[in-house]
């Protein structure tokens, strides 16, 4: 493992991350506490939480935002503007007012295998798993697995082609 | 009233902002002219204009935009990625090519009430109230009022459930 | 041309950018070897990239991504948190796992008419072009080209309202 990207770029927040090698972080990022596979690239304006993983030989692009839970395999292609989501039904407050902590939600694991592609501005909810090498259309919002191999759009995603 | 964030970050511009006590700014983000109620606590990436009000005991999150017009209830949720909207037909320019200024165009408020929680990658248009502790999907597009405790999603957001 | 945008503002990255008169470029921004045409106004958290050619008095709104390949024509009005695409399938890596280059893919070109007006939170997929002061709705993603005038909105982008 590597103490940092191979690159250097002004603003950036890196924290507690674990970095593969060759691996390249691009300006205005906040990344603490998560997994970075060997030569993934992270694009500008991305946020990767704490217990999140990304594999090898990925691309997250730009304005994506990657939650703890989230669990990323090898060659996995993040458009821009993504959104992971890790909980059903996120509150600010408790019933009684008080504000909600770690232990108040219980976390839902999300699981992108390999080689899947996640189209921009795509939404994708708590829970699922993208199978190997689906494609995930342009602003979809996911809602339930995929498998491999699928293509699906549209909010809520539905299937557009079976396994190439 | 405070002066500022309870917290400490790099890369923040606070600007003219009226802070309650023990908020909570993380970094990269862009605040002018709003007021931030107690205990609120404002996400990576996220700009909040002039003239937006958010309540008390909000988690506003990463990538989301606040604009001028915007009154945020307590206790509110607000995902990643959410867009405020306040004008109905957004033009860069009037009619004679000239850039439109704050006087060529009028500004739709938008209210959300106490305890909403509103989805990632949503987008709620000017003019609507979302009524207390509705809950907005992910990726919903908001074009009209949401009854109190009603949940809503796609786009445009139609209703799931009525009122729980 | 001008070397810079007229005015100074904290936090931004500004690379091999050709700047017309009078442009105006906000915080956290990432521009690099695009032209922006007189009186532009760039908004925060906005990246655009190289290739791109934004045109005269156009405001970009924050949080937006324009990729290598757009060109946007005068006085047009893009959102807050739109994504332009600049390719059909985009992947991480070949089918060999070595990582794509500029050389495996092909640019979809994307063109933006004058007075063009796009709502927040749209995709605009690549090789589409979008007609003279055509409407595109808040959360629409625009798979297909759009004619002049023409109002569209929803996932996919359906026509809404024709030429008015």
């Amino acid at each position: 493992m590597a103490d940092a990207p191979v690159n250097d770029a002004p603003f950036r927040l890196l924290s507690g991350v674990e970095f593969g090698e060759g691996v390249i972080v691009y300006s205005f990022t906040n990344l603490y506490g998560c997994r970075i596979g060997d030569r993934s690239r992270i694009g500008t304006f991305v946020e990767i939480q704490r217990g999140a993983v990304i594999g090898r030989d990925c691309k997250i692009q730009s304005h994506t935002f990657v939650c703890d839970g989230v669990t990323i395999g090898d060659e996995v292609f993040v458009g821009h503007g993504v959104m992971f989501i890790n909980d059903r039904r996120p509150r600010a407050t408790n019933e009684d007012g008080s504000l909600q902590t770690d232990a108040d939600w219980t976390l839902l694991p999300t699981v992108v295998e390999r080689r899947v592609s996640i189209g921009s501005g795509a939404v994708v909810m708590g829970g699922v798993r993208i199978g190997e090498g689906a494609l995930i259309g342009a602003g979809a919002v996911v809602t339930r697995d995929v498998a491999p191999g699928e293509t699906v759009a549209g909010v809520p995603a539905r299937l557009l082609a079976p396994r190439r």
